[in-house]
């Protein structure tokens, strides 16, 4: 690992953060939350000391490899998480600081499972910065960091390939910053019409503002115990639900129709599965949910509102599933699974790593059948390599292996089954709210320390999609050298 | 599809099923039980007219392809359960032929889930052939077929491949029909040594048949309701608990001992890791339920019945572990999925693709870390092929697909998600019992007609490996000829 450049870009990131922190001190100024204010000032002035010190001096050897890349992407998650927890604990609004990072971790990575038993109780500052963290985290803190910071293509892509969701990356524009620049820009764009639109709608503007930055990460914090249910209003319902199903969809076709490359956009094979898996879950948990509601339509726009809000991995609720049939609860939990589109602000496996599992399954049936048979998987029109292909499949395997190990440890906690298998599902896939314990209307408050650490590490895993993660635990990593034989070279 | 020789294959089988028959007869009339040895007749000359139609003239083309080779095992298993379930339904002990149709699968494809709610009130000859299903499928009729039965290495092979377990599949005799009658000898005499064992300790014959089949087809079938807890014998658990773990191990390493090669024979990667996934899981779950035992002796002994009944897919119990705290079960539950040895008895994944999975795995993220790495995947001391290794991945990805979807599709029954779950894992691994309303003290009785064909199929599917069972749905498979191109050349 190159010690000093990884220092190097960490300390840009801090930089970041600090002047990040500037917004909720702002918003409890405003709200005359003074005390507020000071608990954000420490942190922020340790987070820009600390950013100075390693990243004033640009490092004689700025040449990253990928697995400086993983390294730079995880240590980014984490120790942006360790600075943002604690303002929740000077304020003493989360006096443990486990569940202040559980909290901090979970809005950064844009799950939304929180510890918190009385949402209402925070301070507007407080409420602000938790939210705002869905909006920082959905886009990627080192995608920002690339529209903002000069740095050469070469090293930024590994960056990017370790941060940006989903089984290929591409770049939309010929020079990464600017491709970051673009996104970020749609990004902040579809925001704030979500928030005037809210607005529109008679909803206070810190409301509007915390359910879109909630909306746009496909994160879920609300300033509500009752989540958007809490405005009892079709309206917003409909607004949020639309605009979750918007930031599911790959950023890079939003691109497609500011260039009125329309064709391009809507020919998408992701988008036709997504929007396919959605029309077919709504309609059949309407059916199935239908007698619980008092009308046909009621019970249609409450599927469609938790369908959206599930498959997008934002976890806003309008009804508490958990108390829905058998089916309409499966249907949900796969649904955790599944996620939105690569190249969203989505959790997940994500539409497209389903699709090929898919058709590679089909094709392997069909070699079964006549071992000559001369097929190749093919997705988006185009046929697919044996890299992507293989990735995929290792993707899946290394997934299902955390899941089941991560459930395992969880298991320890004793609590029932459904609530310790759906809060791993729920945090690896960036979703928020799972089933029973942790269901819509309940919290991650009773689990042990120890618990929440290992989900905090499941969610970043589910973020930072497995391998950075992991990666933090092979000594390879940690090795100066790539090897012996670079070594031996170099004397 | 080569029709004729399908059919001419099919047909010898039923011969055999006719004969088999014979035995439920026989200890019907020890017992004097005249009414069930009528319910057998009739199925047996039914099978036996067939088999005589079907497979008296040698077709003159007996070409037969991979795809061939499919739809025989999957026929066989599908028309010997149909058959076998009639003597069920004429005696009237079963009198829904989809009940008695999924407690033959459940017998021939060595799971062990019934029914039935009263297993003591069933006759002699009826619970004889219950339990004799589970011996019959453990080793594979076609395997038996092979053994007894004048056929090719060619053509047999593609049976063989079809119907043993495993990622691999090699034969230990340079002759297909040698290996076969081998692994049966093997088979029988461990069979014989442990019902001898039983006698020993005191219990009646009949009995030390029952449960000597169900522990050699890894099946689970008891004539008690409390299974094997009904002998309240430590003498007897642990007799039965080693003979479990005994026939969840690769049949060629017994023959390797029989060759004294010793050294080959302890030398396996896959029993080395399925002994240390029995003895971790048994050790953790003593620690966990020792509280529940009035010593810890007692709670180690019951500890390793079940967990050697669930990892070897059998499905006996001394204990409900329904009962058992949250880490235990989900441990129970993992261990379904895990399955014992590939080329033994038992269900499940099988511990050699775990070990594969994990290998994999962990080769996917060094490859991450350093791009050139140079990593094979080693296996039992060798490297794998690509083509094994992509083997296992695509046998994953299929199993993850056909268990979603049946869990999906078995919700609509609106039982508890734990009881859907497990139900469905349970039956497409072959274990036998799930959790809840499927535990060990509970029954199948209650899901609906077309959950018991669904969760018949997953059996089926678990037991033949996927692949023969999918089959059966590619229109390509009931096509004449492979192709248009053979199809111009035959003009």
């Amino acid at each position: 690992m190159n010690y000093k450049m990884v220092g190097f870009v960490l300390g840009r990131i801090f930089l970041i953060e600090a002047a990040l922190m500037l917004f909720p001190m702002g918003c409890a100024a405003i709200y005359g939350e003074w005390s507020v204010v000071l608990s954000f000032l420490w942190p922020a002035l340790i987070v820009l000391a600390l950013g100075l010190i390693t990243s004033l001096r640009t490092p004689q050897n700025t040449k990253i490899y990928a697995r400086d890349g993983l390294a730079i992407v995880a240590l980014v998650w984490v120790l942006m998480s360790v600075f943002g927890a604690m303002p929740f604990v000077i304020s003493g609004e989360i006096p443990s600081f486990v569940d202040a990072f559980f909290e901090t971790v979970s809005g950064f990575t844009t799950t939304g499972s929180t510890i918190l038993t009385d949402v209402e109780a925070l301070s507007h500052g407080t409420l602000f910065w938790r939210s705002f963290s869905h909006w920082i985290g959905g886009m990627g803190v080192l995608v920002f960091a690339m529209a903002v910071l000069p740095m050469t293509d070469g090293r930024a892509m590994h960056l990017m390939r370790a941060e940006v969701p989903g089984p290929t990356c591409g770049k939309i524009s010929s020079k990464l910053s600017d491709s970051a620049k673009i996104l970020y820009a749609i990004y902040l764009v579809m925001t704030v019409i979500e928030t005037i639109l809210l607005c529109a709608g008679g909803m206070p503007l810190f409301d509007a503002l915390i359910h879109a930055f909630g909306t746009a990460g496909t994160g879920g914090f609300s300033n509500k115990a009752l989540s958007v249910g809490a405005y009892n209003s079709p309206y917003f319902e409909i607004v949020i639900g639309v605009f979750m199903l918007l930031f599911g969809i790959n950023f890079n076709l939003y691109y497609f129709l500011l260039l009125r490359h329309f064709r391009e956009a809507f020919a998408s094979e992701e988008m036709h599965v997504y929007l396919g898996i959605v029309a077919f879950s709504t309609l059949t948990i309407t059916a199935n949910i239908a007698s619980m509601y008092d009308s046909v339509g009621t019970a249609l726009r409450t599927a469609f509102f938790q369908v959206s809000s599930i498959v997008t991995t934002t976890g806003y609720a309008t009804a508490d599933f958990n108390l829905w049939p058998t089916y309409s609860r499966i249907v949900i939990v796969i649904l955790t699974f599944v996620g939105a589109c690569a190249g969203s602000t989505a959790g997940g496996l994500k539409v497209s790593r389903v699709i090929i599992l898919f058709k590679a399954a089909r094709q392997d049936l069909n070699k079964m059948l006549h071992s000559h048979a001369v097929t190749t998987v093919r997705f988006e029109g185009k046929p697919l390599d044996e890299k992507t292909l293989r990735g995929v499949h290792n993707y899946f395997n290394i997934y299902m292996l955390l899941l089941t190990l991560s459930v395992l440890l969880l298991s320890l906690d004793g609590f029932d089954l459904v609530t310790t298998f759906t809060s791993v599902a729920t945090c690896l896939n960036n979703v928020g709210p799972g089933l029973e314990m942790v269901g819509p209307m309940g919290s991650f408050a009773d689990f042990s320390a120890p618990a929440k650490l290992l989900l905090a590490f499941d969610m970043l895993a589910g973020r930072l999609e497995l391998y950075p993660m992991l990666a933090l635990f092979a000594p390879r990593l940690w090795r100066k050298r790539i090897n012996a034989m670079h070594e031996a070279r170099a004397k």
